[in-house]
């Protein structure tokens, strides 16, 4: 079975007009077209709108050349026809972050990368987050009017100058982009279509669409081709995007014959479990301290975060790695692991995750290193990682007690919404043939320091499977295979979806992992357990 | 099997959101909608230009009420939601002439006609036929951009404000109006859709399109409602439009067991031959005279033109009858007919169509006639119908010799082409069921008149039956129904079309039908020859 690209050429041979043989233009096109076998059962239209340059093409082209065909769901669209076959057939794959957007430029004939980029999201400047973001879109009453229409064309105006920048880099003209696939999170895509977002974040929570249809550039006023399709990876429900539905799609969960897992974190873990028979996920709030949105010196993966931390419990020293080497101005999601799992090692924390000071059986090496490392600020505790003079921003760069407990609490969530998860259907975590995870966290985390501090379950580390943004891979399959189109609808329809908030287990989960590494040690046999304090 | 109007309501009661029931708005409403059987399969698609205005209106009827939905056939469309059934399902039905258009408002709930009316199709001022529209829309070259644009523009216009008269006396918005059908000639909807005609007037008279796909009011600009589905009825070729495949579908040629034949006299004379199993059509410059466009008393049917002529050979009294009995001003096609056969009959005109002065043998009752009526204007011999004092406008209302041969010469090539279709598929005129007679030409005539001249066959006249505005009809019952709509594809595969001007044949049965009622009286046993002169 072949597995068709969103749009995709063919090449046509019609015979010429003549007196026998006068059907008109569109008519001797559509008669010429020999389909790949897969679409052969669809209808195949010819949108108005492109009737006059399909016709002009083809005409012009001697009535050969090469059609340029939409492969959607209900129908095969020709939409365009040239005198030749075109060495490429560029399409854009778009992570639609509530911040940044990621996006690539992709030939659907071969699959290859042409060009890869980042932007920020324009609706920035009316509100950092979704809840801010849903606000201003429905300030002007229910409906939502006119701060509706600014974050949408915000949001356009990102997509159009990427875009164009994609296609510049590429050689290529933003109009030669001939297909768009989305992905993002719920009130991301409803923005982008100026849909009301009003009820996503008002109880029952319900979103106004989760499976949009295939629509077109031009609806949106893309500056692509003007029929280029754009796909709109589905949602699940108001806190379960599109993004996670491409991340299962490029894990390939829903393909499999035995059972795994995919964590997402962002601004909530995101979780799904299954295999080719079922899927079930949730989503809690367990992301802010590992996203580094909420500690003090907490910052996203960028140049001067911290990335890697190292105590030699031998030498008492403290390493650590920013990324790009640059100076250190704070710390991101995977520092903060680091960090926090060899203050645990090197008992700088214990096991309910607070400093401490130590005891005669401390050695004096850490008694001079705590003395070095641990300060007050504000009254608060702090461990300093990098001195005022060695930081990028001359002052020191510091981990609190407060950051300490968010971080405490965000490990805790993320345990529990782990259980409880495959506790709703009886799963092991031995039983996990991998655990996917996904995002900047998942590229920058070490699984074995999660394990310490019992976020993560304590499993083989070939288990652990990072796989980058997977939000912007799924939306690259979506471009390149039908199957992939079809399989996302199928996982919207299969999914069930857990309300955490409502949860039982889940509270009692949660208490239970708010110790280093879990108050029931034997879960994570592999971790030290250091009684006493 | 229901068959479907283009457009449907489809009540809906669905669950009410829940904690427990979070599906979103637009998924919540394709669930709860149970489609009629005949549209289960297809795929039921949400157009994005109508996501908002349904999902508010779905949930302003608290999830309950009315869907409106678009019957295509390549999906079903959800274009609209109401809090309840509207007493009717208001679609217009177009006959889009070249110089007129004609519409009927139509409940598509029940097919009852909620109004008819006429205008002017405001092309007209630029250029009165079609070869002067195709010229104007193509005077700037080839792709012909700008006068296509102004004529599109007028019949735009033309086609709005009818809708808005039809709305308006039905006690209706125009933007009530949820679907239009369009029937007219092939370059009347090139020019509808701005598709160049250029290449219909130009050997080998190639359309851009034959059978468009069902496009939307929006699209085109059209004040109706804007997902209104615009259907219009398939071409066959350059000069056999849509109106005539309505024509088919009106009479119901296509389905039925025996044979039959259509016949449309409107610039061309176009007929068609055939039943359920096959269809075979052509089209000849039969018609200027016929329409009373060449003569030059000649105008359309319309008040004061002559449409009835009786000569009483006992009395010698000429009696005419006028549309709308207003003091004549022409004389239409029908009149024409009327007039030259009651004239053969009375002898002043002999078997080759030249008026006669009589002789020795005619009656005194005949010259007195022939001097009371026949009279010489500019050189020519002319047929007084009405006197200066009688007349609308003051000056006699006459047929003139070259009249009378233009009449001939029409009469000759409509039996000619009849010949030469039934003879292509060897069928006899005595082998035809029905003879439908379209158009206001097919109204008016007098069968046994025609049959007299030798322009239509000597068969019993229950075999003719005029069908009004055929094209009309047809567009009304592609509103109405699927099967319809079906149809009018299926005769536009099915139909083969033979061009005239290049037949022998033709040719051939043309000369032979130059006299009256034919150069071979026995086939017309009905009608009297005179001999001699």
């Amino acid at each position: 079975m072949d597995d068709q690209p969103l749009v995709t050429y063919v090449d046509v041979t019609a015979e010429v007009p003549s007196l026998q043989d006068n059907t008109a233009d569109i008519d001797r096109l559509r008669r010429a077209l020999v389909l790949p076998p897969s679409c052969r059962e669809r209808p195949l239209l010819v949108p108005y709108g492109r009737c006059a340059e399909v016709a002009a093409g083809f005409r012009d082209s001697g009535f050969r050349g090469t059609a340029v065909v939409n492969v959607l769901p209900h129908g095969v669209e020709l939409v365009d026809f040239l005198p030749s076959r075109p060495q490429v057939l560029p399409g854009m794959a778009l992570d639609l972050g509530t911040t940044h957007l990621e996006a690539t430029l992709i030939d659907l004939l071969t699959g290859e990368r042409l060009g890869h980029g980042h932007a920020e999201n324009q609706q920035i400047r009316y509100g950092a987050d979704i809840l801010s973001r849903i606000h201003y879109a429905t300030s002007s009453g229910p409906d939502g009017r006119n701060g509706l229409g600014e974050l949408q064309e915000a949001v356009i105006r990102s997509i159009t100058s990427l875009a164009a920048d994609l296609a510049r880099e590429a050689g290529l003209k933003t109009g030669d982009i001939r297909a768009l696939s989305v992905s993002g999170n719920t009130t991301m895509v409803h923005l982008l279509l100026r849909l009301s977002p009003y009820h996503i974040c008002r109880e029952p929570y319900i979103p106004l669409i989760n499976a949009p249809d295939p629509l077109f550039a031009e609806e949106l006023g893309l500056g692509l081709a003007p029929r280029a399709p754009v796909v709109i990876l589905p949602s699940i429900g108001s806190y379960f995007g599109g993004d996670l539905i491409s991340g299962i799609l490029a894990s390939g969960l829903d393909q499999a014959d035995r059972v795994s897992m995919l964590i997402d974190v962002g601004t909530n873990a995101e979780v799904v479990l299954g295999n080719r028979e079922w899927l079930i996920a949730c989503a809690g709030a367990a992301g802010p301290a590992l996203e580094g949105g909420v500690a003090k010196m907490g910052m996203r993966a960028g140049p001067g975060a911290v990335e890697h931390v190292h105590i030699d419990t031998d030498t008492w020293e403290l390493g650590y790695r920013t990324i790009d080497n640059a100076p250190p101005v704070g710390i991101c999601g995977s520092g903060m692991i680091d960090l926090v799992a060899e203050l645990y090692l090197a008992r700088v924390i214990d096991l309910r995750g607070k400093f401490r000071r130590g005891g005669p059986s401390d050695p004096p090496g850490f008694h001079r290193f705590v003395e070095k490392h641990l300060t007050t600020m504000d009254g608060e505790t702090c461990f300093v990682i990098a001195p005022a003079a060695e930081s990028g921003t001359g002052e020191l760069v510091v981990l609190s007690q407060v950051d300490l407990d968010a971080m405490m609490r965000s490990k805790a969530a993320m345990y529990a919404i782990l259980t409880t998860l495959t506790g709703q259907v009886g799963v092991r975590f031995e039983d996990l043939e991998r655990i996917y995870v996904a995002g900047a966290f998942g590229k920058h985390i070490n699984p074995r320091q999660a394990i310490v501090l019992g976020m993560l379950p304590d499993l083989p580390l070939e288990t652990y499977q990072g796989i980058g943004n997977s939000s912007l891979k799924g939306a690259e399959l979506v471009l390149l295979q039908e199957s992939a189109r079809q399989r996302s609808l199928e996982i919207g329809q299969k999914i069930t979806y857990i309300e955490l908030n409502v949860n039982q287990d889940f509270m009692i989960c949660f208490s239970g992992s708010r110790f280093i590494p879990h108050t029931d040690p034997s879960l994570f046999p592999s971790v030290p357990v250091f009684s006493g304090d």
